[in-house]
């Protein structure tokens, strides 16, 4: 078995800090993943996309020990307490007690139910993330956020809990749809907008290089990434005030998926527009200067993410936002650039400002 | 309003510290509700038996906050993950965010399921316990454990999650049902036996008056109860050593529920019996005297509590408590009496100690 470039990033949070490995190839190497996955008992759980994928290998690699799996269907409306009940039936069936490690292989969906899971079962057992896409690789396998949706409003059930280790094997982005790895460098860009101005040169140099899947660049981007969300999360474990930057371009996004309709575009896609929007907004400010905005919209195209707006005018932009009359004539919190690779929480964004963009990108109201 | 006598006993666990109050009436006070149950916006999770005698009162005493409820049905047997997706979609109904409180007004069911929620809605929100049965004012609403059932085994779901405060009303024993407060005697003279030989002989002089429900030796009985195992389980939160302790009489109880089918033996019942079997053990290993075991058989005859074993056989009881030859062949790990007032896991207790204790009680095999 050869044995690719690897890098080894440590999150610190004291008892409960563990690495997060970065290389092509990861999960074909059994040592590797024996010495992360200590337990003897494994669950592993996964989809039923990404488990006719990797599964084999990863039982492969984890050869020798007692491995079980379960292979959830694949989509976020799948998230819920019900699907959820089956990792438990498994792990009861299975007989798996304490000691036991549950494997998450596959997305963000699968990683927020395994840890879940993990963190529920016999009151927390272990887990660890080996994410097979590079969204669930930069965002979602750190910061300890587990869960499952309501019918009422997306990751309203969870836990924190801490995986023991997260393997981000670079060799399945290959089998990623396309859109979802462009999707997934959104992500990505927003660590550069809100934390980091070199890191974001670095992506406009090499944003050809992620698309092609070149691992050395994966590999920095990947690492960087959790660098820039691990150290927020850990300076605000509990999500108070920093890690509200997190959400840059977040609230424009979601009003654009609820009106698209969920799955029309993707939550990656919804962020890169929304995020152009808070650097127009920010521009209004005169935080940013419309070179900024440009830098901005010019790395979201050369990432083939939109760059343009839905057109269901401001109007409705504003309702999606939850920004109602009352709100508006509050304040308004949102997370604007106050420089680029400066993220910053308005506390008090006027509202002609923030009406004025979105009738910008949004159009006059029908 | 009339005030009761109240004790306050503060649980220190630094940030997550929280006070239990002990009195007649807690529940009626207004201010002392209101100011325990420090949100606007709460949650009672209840269930049919307890909600009709007490909900009334309770969200009288909550009068000017934004109070919803929901009674779950009564009985160990709806412990599950099914009802407790009852609570959170009272929750998204309610429209309770963040800064809502649950509180759990019934017994350990509703104490575990309630906290259960509480833990995982929105990733943890506050909640307060009001327990209204003994056995939960003396056990399962200290130590933080919340949780569902599996159908595969007890508890298997669950979360750590502590309390804001706990409100005991004393006055709410009243409507307990006398075989019931039997019952959770038991969990108190387990306290006086593995911690406080003090608080043994004082309930011995006052088993009487804790039968016929005087509010001053109630008030000490659960004071030291709650303070007993609370010492224990801060020494040790996350359940390693020491709070196996609180297992004393558990090992050879949960046979005797088995057994005897489950509802047949209430849990404290059957701990009763399960400790006497302890102390006869412990008898046999030296540890004790025979007039030892005298005293505890009497206190629990006194509480009115079971001290004869089903006749199931010693063969079948040692199947039950998981004994198989395999486990009799190595160390043998029971909670013992090192004298009355010392509880102590054996590491290797001799297998024919034990079948010589299960022997006389339980009887030859069949």
């Amino acid at each position: 078995m050869t044995t690719g470039p690897r890098d080894v990033l440590r999150i610190d949070l004291g008892e409960r800090s563990y690495p997060i490995l970065i290389g092509s190839g990861l999960l074909a190497e059994a040592q590797c993943v024996s010495t992360h996955v200590a337990a003897r008992d494994v669950l592993v759980v996964t989809n039923e996309t990404v488990g006719p994928l990797y599964l084999g290998m990863l039982e492969a690699s984890l050869q020798g020990k007692r491995v079980r799996s379960i292979a959830l269907p694949d989509g976020e409306q799948h998230k819920t307490l019900a699907v959820l009940g089956r990792v438990f039936d498994a792990l009861v069936e299975a007989r798996m007690n304490r000691d036991a490690c549950i494997v998450a292989l596959g997305g963000g969906v699968v990683g927020d139910m395994a840890g879940f899971a993990a963190a529920s079962y016999q009151r927390g057992i272990d887990f660890v993330q080996a994410p097979t896409t590079l969204l669930a690789q930069v965002d979602s396998a750190v910061g300890g956020k587990t869960g499952v949706n309501h019918p009422g409003g997306k990751n309203l059930i969870g836990a924190f809990h801490q995986p023991r280790a997260v393997l981000s094997d670079l060799a399945t982005l290959r089998t990623l749809p396309p859109r979802e790895l462009r999707a997934g460098l959104a992500e990505v860009v927003k660590y550069g907008l809100i934390d980091d101005l070199a890191f974001l040169d670095w992506l406009e140099q090499h944003v050809d290089a992620l698309l092609a899947l070149d691992v050395a660049a994966l590999t920095h981007a990947v690492r960087r990434s959790c660098e820039i969300k691990a150290r927020i999360v850990a300076a605000d474990e509990r999500e108070h005030g920093q890690r509200a930057l997190l959400n840059l371009g977040h609230t424009f996004g979601h009003a654009i998926e609820t009106a698209a309709g969920y799955g029309e575009w993707l939550h990656g896609e919804a962020v890169a527009m929304g995020m152009l929007l808070a650097a127009d907004l920010s521009q209004r400010l005169g935080w940013i200067g419309r070179a900024d905005v440009e830098r901005v919209r010019e790395l979201l195209r050369r990432a083939g993410l939109p760059v343009a707006a839905p057109p269901i005018g401001a109007s409705r932009a504003l309702g999606l936002m939850g920004m109602d009359k009352k709100v508006l004539a509050g304040r308004i919190r949102l997370v604007l650039l106050r420089r680029l690779g400066a993220g910053e929480v308005s506390g008090d964004c006027p509202a002609d400002a923030l009406q004025a963009t979105l009738r910008a990108h949004f159009g006059e109201a029908a």
